[in-house]
């Protein structure tokens, strides 16, 4: 068969709905110009995700929290929903601030909104690289999060990393994968 | 409130369901021993990916390739998911020969299945860091699939992280910060 089209999207419908998650069935034009269709999940009102990719002094800041489609805890970085009206750079400070108590003291980079599983999802994540300061605190945690602080220098990041028991996040591992090795 | 429990999964069940996606609820109770339900989405059958972090002598080799969750091409690595009986590693070669005609020379680095959005799904998917070697090819693509494959240096990978116009897996972003980054 010839490449005849330009793959693109007709439309989609909704097969199921919970108060935070969206469940669909997109239409779409392959290359060929048959038409298929894909299943993928939003965030109802199409909300956008924060994370921070946090270093204290020559340590890598990391999470470990209880995450519910993990089935157990998971080492990840702080990371959050961004409120209607907020931007990503305060979205990060409120994030950070709510899950280790910690303050951005410098913002080293930000992403433009990137996908997570672009074949699953439309779920798209701001990363902001900082310098971080202050003192952890569980205190501002919300009654559904469950999140532990952790300083890490490249030894322990390391021995997270070969323990196969630990559940790992994709983004922080390959974050593991730079602190780790890098010169 | 005092945390009086240790948060766990209790019980899930299904929302919605197409040929390869579910979605569930699943039923959990959180620090302070309250039951709570959390929406997410599962392959069926648990199916779980592989993405490979090819290397090409001081190239990076990237894919842009049509997504549908996205709505249009994304900047990303090769990927695919792994068939039952396969492993990981076998996988990874024959997804990056299917999506690009490219071999791999070396293996560098490979991590348990990480998670690609903890929050949202149990998708778990294996990072392979290999050194690649080969002439790309589009001819094993298959009829769903319109990928196309870049060989970048520092300042071309620079270029698409700073075009705004451009959709990128946040994999893939946190790789070329540290490839566009590295001393």
């Amino acid at each position: 068969m010839k490449e005849t089209a330009v793959p693109r999207v007709l439309g989609e419908n909704v097969l199921a709905r919970t108060k935070f998650v969206e469940f669909k069935e997109r239409a779409y034009v392959n290359k060929f110009g048959e038409e298929r269709r894909w299943s993928l999940v939003s965030r109802v009102g199409g909300q956008q995700a924060v994370m921070i990719i946090p270093y204290f002094g020559d340590k890598l800041v990391v999470t470990r929290e209880f995450r519910v489609p993990v089935g157990g805890c998971c080492y990840s970085f702080p990371a959050g929903l961004i409120d209607p009206g907020e931007d990503a750079a305060r979205a990060a400070q409120r994030e950070l601030d709510e899950e280790t108590g910690l303050k951005i003291a410098e913002v080293l980079a930000v992403s433009p909104p990137v996908f997570n599983s672009p074949g699953l999802c439309d779920e798209a994540v701001t990363l902001v690289y900082a310098r971080v300061e202050g003192t952890p605190s569980r205190e501002k945690l919300e009654a559904d999060e469950d999140i532990e602080t952790l300083f890490l220098d490249r030894e322990q990041v390391a021995a997270i990393m070969n323990d196969p028991a630990n559940a790992i996040g994709a983004k922080a591992w390959i974050e593991f994968y730079h602190f780790v090795n890098k010169k």
